[in-house]
């Protein structure tokens, strides 16, 4: 944990915060930030997945009234680098959310604040500008989740992103074996009022995940309930397949972030940018979606929007730049990938975000 | 050899036994098992195989009554991964398949003892609770043939498992080149009651191969008497072709163990992953597939369970969780791979292994 | 910066002047020429573009009367080896644009020089047997433009060799980081009558990128007026799109450099040799396009040559070369890339350029 | 250059004597064998090659008569390997082609003498006991040319086989560096007679290459004249085209070698395996195809043998087994080579070089 809160010299690049944050942390934290589950397939498919397009540049375009604002569910972004739900940040700076908020506001940067925040959600708000979306796990008892969805909307944040591919999740085996301590090192403060999920006790012919972790499990029925109790928009995030894309999108659904949880989720799922042009062609092009997963640089950035994302968002990046140098490394970090994907923009001749189609790509040869 | 029984800290997936019975065991040792034939191409095949498909998550489906009971060839077994025949194990632990028979019982897993084993089938029997299979080379003479099936069939086992791929086997290079003398260091006392080989004396003209180790090579009519002599199923192991899997399911085997010997046999065979669809389509959906071959993580189990397997067979990692940590280590091994697979499939939505199916899995582009 | 002259032992392929210059170039400058922009994807591509064809030697070809003279735009050259525009050339030598302006009249090789040279356009002209080619940068003032390309025809310049695909240039990161300066470490005597940029006021909702640096892109007029103003043909180099080359060849401009500006422009741009043959297909066989990007060898010049090329051009071969022994050096390094050249005709049974067709590449199995 | 006879512990396959070779040898003399040209591209393919295809195992077959003799051009040979010629073996042992001619007769191998040999043909051959063929570069004059195959015929030699893929030759780069000289360090004896070519006195405005060493290149009325005038059977070495290949064909040639000289002649060439298939569809089944190029293993020979060459010839590995032990190295390396091929044979159920067919192979997925 830091409290470091000045920029450090030799940072040219966004992604130059992987390295030092590498160096700023200590190693359990760092292995808890970088693992991804099981073996980092999917993680290494996240990041691989970008190096298969190449784009094009065009000539003698005018992009002298160029910008990179974002329409997103009918509001609009200054740009479309969201601040992904990155849990327990304390981890990483001693202000924790409250140190990326600041960051969120200073760069009309969209936050995404995690259910499990070190900081409370009503005291997060405040440090943010622009109306921050809450990240919401679904809770063993039903009141819990609808409580914590009606706090955010007291508090007034803008949107629920409901995250669904991890109902099970735990630190990747580099953080284990280095020792990271989930209970140990963590406090989920949001959720400090709830009871949590009650030990099982299991037979034996019953099965740890499926008659343990599983009972807790959202369903369907659990997604309807809270669309029908929330007044804010409910995006999904953790979307792979076209036919679960349809199907959210059919139940009411706002939006979907198409992500593996940063290869954190299912160790052996594809990258993210890897289904998003069949999801994009089964959705159309009016349903929002908002890509995450191995995202370093703004030319990952334009790929993603050529691919079809309206959005996209950061989590990996952000807590490096956090770990780094605090509010001013998370500001400095957007600030970098937003001029990156700004020169990606002006080579390639798009004056906005409209402008990047996948004819701009070209498949590599082979 | 060791005759450790307790499981050492740190190991959180089953392919950790990996690297620590490359610490537990002496070179020789490590390299007889650790090695194919030849250049082993085709054990990096067997590895390489499962990350050419990516496995797809599914949401808010209800795996809360998921099981990963198994039917096989009109069994029900408590879950899909059996113990693959591993000849000579005295040389990882000293109980050798006794201990392998205990975690066995523990963790309801079929057993498949080896003609090879380092102790008497008869003996090995009484350690199992569910009746293990018997893996059967063919001897030189019919007669022995028949008896080690008869052997076999009144020490209670279940079905035979003749191996058909491997009538000439060799260590490895780099075990023989670290000193490892399979007269020295084995002792196949299932065999020692048979005259075994004769050595033939060979003109100039002839082979060593042809006219020397292949003269005992079995054919169709040795396959054809075992079939009619025993009452046992018969499974046959070793099998990459199309041909050769319609051949022998016309014959009456039971069942196919679709397998190129862990990369110990011919070197240059392809992956056993990679010819299962093929034969899967060609044998219909009735007739059962046990894959071998590469699977060290439950994500594995999935990928072949999606490509047509019933079951999956597990070697190096039995043998080196034997080496580690005797019993307790193979129990062990064959519980974190069923919860890895139990992860696997709670995360793509499926509640039992008939619902894991082809389109679960997504080709990589390119 | 050296004023070395002599041949150093050991060289035996152009390439090998590469490893030299590492050691001859003090630390920033050698990252200022050796990388690209961004991640490098694109040098990287540039480079591995020339592995994906195989060439196919012809046998029993008389080849006693061969040459690679070279018809380009209606002139003859004796070889069709450029050396590209290389700004700032006093960093690689005392005696800079004026040592490469030798080797090129040394060995009838046409020299391109940069708006960026570190000596004036006017004085490096006699030092130049061939008449070289003016590499032309659009100036923020229209005016200053025009007057660049009018002292370069005063002084006997062959044809404006106009660039644009890098309106944005900045030096690599790992430059950068070994702690290149551009405005310490290099001085464009060309440019220092003219203003320069004003420093823009931006307001915080106005970007550095759009409103800021590329106020002062060149648009489809400014290429216009140039191409009514000057009496030189005009060439365009940076280009990647086919509707761009149909464009800029319906304008009236001379020919193209396909090229990505070595990787150094816009990162994740293509490898320039992917997008040849398109381009070569589009403008039909009479345009002339020369290529630049990952030239190392004779062989890649002739695989340029089959795909499309009617010449190419090479930049940091020819800046290592001039870093590593002067004029000598860059003599010498095109002398080696022209045997090069002409062993690998001969061994393919190609007496003259024309006969390098596509015909003679096969492409890699897989 | 080693006086070595007997053979070192810790061979178990042919490929063993390359790391052998590596250590035996002074390094300007391993550098010239393990040598590709230019960037060693062509050296790279060739031994990829082979790891395009694996070979399905066939179980139950019969190969108890099996045999490896193969027919080649109306003789049975005990085996389809043959030794490929190479040059100037003196500098890889005290005894030179003497050795490898004794290799040779102890094993019922061809062997392939090169007009570079470092002993007299005439005395090369009595140390044969199969009529060796002989390697012919042409001369600069027909008449040494016709004299060479004179002397062949006249010493009992068997066949000619025309070199023409190498008219231009020097040591790789690497053989360069560490100091070989081809003048210093060889001397072939067999030209000793001739006057060899003539300095060409060269213009400004001509090419080392093409005016020089071009001069003496062989065309079509060469060949024409050395199949009229000698008895022998004529076959052509370096051939990767079809075009090449029907155009030898039909002028009389009695069989090709596909070969890219080890990649020592054009680097950039594809591996000789990859154009085998499609030289085999074009010259039909009954013309006699010899492979070399990358073969390391007994595995290799079967995937030459199921992509359509009859015989296969090992240069390097010839090469490097002579170093390591003389005579005996080179007969031990052969007689590895056949074992594996006998075993890979066995293991996929061929009884025969004809029996091993395409449908053995399967192409690797992706």
């Amino acid at each position: 944990m830091s409290n470091v809160n000045t920029l450090p010299p030799g940072i040219f690049a966004a992604a130059d915060y992987i390295d030092l944050a590498r160096q700023a942390l200590e190693e359990p934290v760092w292995h808890y930030l970088a693992c991804g589950s099981g073996r980092e397939i999917t993680v290494r498919r996240n990041r691989g997945a970008f190096r298969n397009d190449a784009i094009l540049p065009r000539l003698l375009r005018d992009v002298s009234a160029g910008h990179t604002r974002c329409e997103l569910a009918g509001e609009t972004l200054a740009h479309p680098v969201l601040l992904a739900p990155v849990a327990h940040q304390s981890l990483f700076h001693g202000d924790a959310e409250f140190a990326t908020a600041q960051a969120s506001a200073a760069t009309d940067t969209r936050m995404i604040v995690s259910t499990l925040a070190s900081r409370r959600l009503e005291e997060i708000r405040p440090h943010c500008a622009l109306s921050p979306w809450f990240q919401l796990y679904f809770q063993p008892r039903r009141e819990d989740t609808l409580d914590l969805a009606a706090r955010a909307e007291a508090a007034g944040y803008g949107a629920l992103v409901v995250t669904l591919d991890s109902t099970i999740q735990s630190p990747g085996l580099n953080a284990l074996r280095a020792g990271f301590d989930t209970r140990r090192d963590t406090d989920p403060v949001n959720l400090s009022t709830y009871p949590g999920p009650q030990p099982t006790q299991l037979r034996r012919d019953q099965s740890r995940i499926f008659q343990g972790l599983m009972q807790h499990a959202p369903g369907p029925d659990d997604l309807r309930l809270l669309l029908a109790e929330t007044r804010l928009p409910v995006w999904v995030k953790g979307v792979l397949r076209v036919d679960d894309a349809l199907m959210l999108r059919d139940l009411g659904v706002a939006g979907l972030v198409i992500s593996n949880h940063g290869g954190r989720a299912l160790d052996g799922a594809p990258a993210s940018l890897d289904v998003l042009p069949q999801i994009r062609a089964a959705v159309g092009d009016d349903y929002p979606l908002i890509l995450d997963g191995g995202i370093r640089h703004g030319g990952d950035v334009f790929i993603a929007m050529a691919k079809g994302a309206n959005a996209v968002a950061v989590g990996r990046l952000q807590a490096c730049a956090l770990a780094v140098a605090g509010p001013l490394g998370v500001a400095h970090m957007v600030r970098l990938l937003r001029e990156e994907l700004e020169l990606t923009m002006a080579q390639s001749g798009c004056a906005s975000l409209a402008e990047i189609t996948a004819d701009l790509l070209q498949k590599r040869p082979e």
